[in-house]
């Protein structure tokens, strides 16, 4: 029931950034074995097999199944972290830029939903270091959207009762659409990212 | 990293719906096991053995563990509907109904995070049939959250554009509290319901 990722987030192709083409392929053949079957029932064995080449050659690049999750972990979170804080940063109102954080983070999650699962439901399976670096990640995604928020209240366009509580609800209500998004479904990534910058706006009662 | 779950809903025991008392043991060790492990590399001897069982011993009750999952994610559906119905029918304006759905629906997906997990995350795993039979309680579940909404649109207190894409956001930010909530954590499943309540209300600008 799976379907290939987009590249609705302007990256093209898919883990362009690895390097050399042997460790791209591979993440890529990971990232499909674990949506397919999930973490622990995936061997480095089926990952290679999926790309096409010898455990042998795997390891080669990487020495652990857990060094792959973690380089998927990092690189989608920092991804997520990079969208967020551009928004973040970027010119206008807070409501302006609540919705673009919005739009922009639906959209990674819809586009690339085999990647998102991975990275949101698996992070039990990291290594404590590897666990550790990812949670500073998350913290970060975290406090771009808490800042547009207190931005916002500052300034009197937003009324938000509850800053930190708002800001996981945002970030959560975001992350899920991984899980239920289908790309043969009515809605297309932009369409959920605009539907859901529009709720977004009217949980943090913008002006 | 998992915790023992909770009866937030009102449930006591956890499974005390499922008799003998032997398939009960048995749905709670497939319950603890999915949630470790995942459910495909979970088996069913793993099953039989935390809940001090012989694999022989399981399967008088359950044949495969398509049929744990299935009973699994069943009694979990009928829950969630059976909440959101009572929610649904019961006394009071649509914005106080609305109230009530994602109170219960959020705490019962905080109170038993590990069983929503695997009720929501491993669909794809049940065969066929047993499949389309989950899709239809989950239809229903919609459906009385729908029939909220249009209630408030019809009375004039809510305002909402698009019914069908904000009934899907409210349930799916109640489902990704499954993800998140950490029973140690900073907030009770009854806080994060009030949360969710009030931030709800907002999406629909209840009057």
């Amino acid at each position: 029931m799976r379907t290939a990722e987009h590249t609705a987030d302007g990256e093209d192709p898919p883990w362009g950034e690895v390097t050399p083409e042997a460790a791209r392929k591979l993440l890529v053949a990971a990232v499909e074995a674990f949506a397919e079957r999930g973490y622990h029932a995936t061997t480095t064995r089926d990952i290679a097999g999926r790309a096409g080449m010898s455990p042998a050659a795997l390891y080669i690049h990487f020495k652990t199944k857990e060094e792959l999750l973690h380089r998927i972990s990092r690189i989608g979170h920092e991804r997520a972290l990079a969208l967020l804080t551009a928004a973040a940063d970027g010119e206008g109102t807070a409501a302006e830029r609540l919705a673009e954080a919005v739009r922009c983070f639906v959209r990674w999650h819809a586009g690339r939903h085999d990647t998102a699962r991975i990275v949101q439901y698996e992070l039990d399976a990291l290594g404590a270091e590897h666990r550790a670096e990812i949670v500073e990640l998350r913290r970060g995604s975290g406090a771009a959207v808490r800042r547009i928020l207190l931005d916002g209240v500052r300034d009197g366009e937003f009324d938000v009762p509850d800053v930190p509580g708002t800001t996981l609800a945002v970030l959560s209500l975001c992350i899920d659409v991984a899980r239920w998004f289908n790309a043969a479904g009515p809605r297309t990534p932009d369409e959920v990212g605009a539907l859901y910058a529009d709720l977004v706006l009217r949980m943090v009662s913008a002006r």
